[in-house]
């Protein structure tokens, strides 16, 4: 049997908002900015560069204004923010961001903890979100948190989750994505989900559909690679495996744009990135952050072939 | 559709042998015998419990005779040990050791190095120690190591481990094993040299496929995972990660044990084995090693459900 996985795989960098959003080392605004300089010289073509949220709650993320002011917009480079609230929203079209993610959790618990809302006040002030910025002219990356557990309540119903995903794709955005925020994600339930979600009516067509996988439970190119048999072709990655769980020593993050890139071109699937100056990139921001990634293939070389 | 996966998976724990070989702090001889005591109890049902190989070149598998001799030999539990010679296989003979691992490398650096023979040269002295073993009635694995990529050579042509495969099963062994030695195999190579290797023409049935995967570049459950889509249901699994490449600082072993079970609990595949004591079990042998085990699963909670 052959198998069928794309031949194309378009990786959204998230180092400089999941990747260090919970490290206390500040990194200074200009080394954030040269670092989404050398990603997109690395051949990287998307990268979410801040999230606009409380300043006091996330002291990494204070210098959204001066990043987004700082920053160089390359042509054909997708850079994004996160948004929470109304508020953030209002800050990111000043900043002139051109796309913004917007999530909703679909764990009770974890939604009432993150966003003190419940998920059925999360999804209404995110369909609002959704649509005023389409109305701006934002491009909108719609998601759902928790999709394949949650680290609070277990188990996730995939009824739930494919529901608040109708819910999302009516108003609208540009792309979905599914994150595995607790990292309990298994590929078995990755594909499940996917093949149902696939099969739903909605209003409009599914948009483009996207994974954003954490390492947590070292599942992370498993999940990926599960995906990928269901054909999706978009994942979130960070440089050296950074974020994702930050409260455990030695814990995984996000899964590493390193290894990730590493395995896929194994597999013969493309990214357009430069394997080898993005691990010369990692072990400089490794420097500069001073505490070693979970990522690998900077220590070990970059693959097979 | 609807994914098919084995219902139930079989762990060989290799801790003993492959997960502390090259630590330096020897382990006492009745701690190991107390490990396995407690493995068994955990509902584990194969372990590799030493290697014969020469004590000056690996310390740890010096007291292979004390250890067999101290050991209960339990009824269901398969305790196996890995020879490189014929004086191992003597030795393993003389200890009464039932089933024995005979390995072979694909790669001719790696076989230089590992066994100053060629790669045809220990292909001739394996088929020799299979015929012993069978005719002392002592049950064989059989395996391929660097499978899917060798840390000197790179690529590693399918044929050549097809050819081996064949080969090895000629000598009627009871099970074969692929290798994952240098960490190197993706989702996709796995899937497609099993699928190739059931439709090799053998002298005799090819039996029972098993997998030992290292997740050196943290590709292990992405590559067990793409294993069980292809039906296999045996794998080699390390408890805390432990083994593998121990010549780079945090790099990771082989495939968790503790990691494996509760990614193939999650998706509903049965192992028998009670993952909140093997937990247990592991973070006392993490204590007798005295440093971090890679393992994730321990410090985070077993599983989803």
């Amino acid at each position: 049997m052959k198998i069928k996985l794309p031949g194309q795989v378009e990786i959204q960098e998230v180092v400089l908002r999941d990747g260090i959003q919970n490290e206390k080392k500040i990194i200074p605004t200009q080394a954030k900015i040269d670092l989404i300089g050398k990603l997109v010289s690395c051949g990287v073509r998307r990268i979410e560069v801040s999230s606009f949220v409380n300043p006091r709650l996330v002291p990494q993320m204070a210098d959204a204004e001066d990043l987004w002011s700082g920053l160089v917009r390359y042509k054909d480079v997708i850079l994004s923010a996160l948004i929470l609230s109304r508020g953030g929203m209002e800050r990111a079209v000043k900043c002139g961001v051109g796309r913004v993610g917007i999530f909703v959790s679909a764990s009770e618990t974890h939604s009432m903890r993150n966003s003190r809302r419940t998920v059925g006040e999360a999804l209404s002030e995110a369909l609002m979100l959704i649509s005023e910025a389409k109305s701006q002219g934002v491009s909108v990356r719609a998601g759902v948190m928790n999709a394949f557990g949650c680290a609070y309540e277990g188990v996730v119903p995939a009824d739930k989750v494919i529901e608040l995903c109708r819910r999302l794709c009516g108003a609208g955005p540009d792309e979905l994505c599914l994150a595995d925020t607790s990292g309990l994600g298994d590929p078995r339930l990755i594909r499940d989900t996917i093949s149902r979600l696939r099969k739903v009516r909605m209003k409009t067509a599914l948009p483009g559909l996207s994974l954003h996988l954490h390492n947590t439970r070292d599942r992370g190119l498993a999940n990926l690679y599960a995906a990928l048999e269901e054909g999706v072709c978009i994942f979130d990655a960070s440089l050296g495996g950074l974020g994702g769980c930050p409260f455990i020593e030695g814990a995984r993050g996000n899964i590493a744009t390193e290894d990730a890139v590493s395995v896929l071109h194994d597999m013969g699937i493309a990214t357009g990135i430069d394997l080898e100056r993005l691990v010369q990139t990692s072990l400089e921001f490794e420097k500069i952050l001073g505490k070693p990634f979970p990522a690998m293939v900077p220590h070990l070389g970059p693959c097979r072939s």
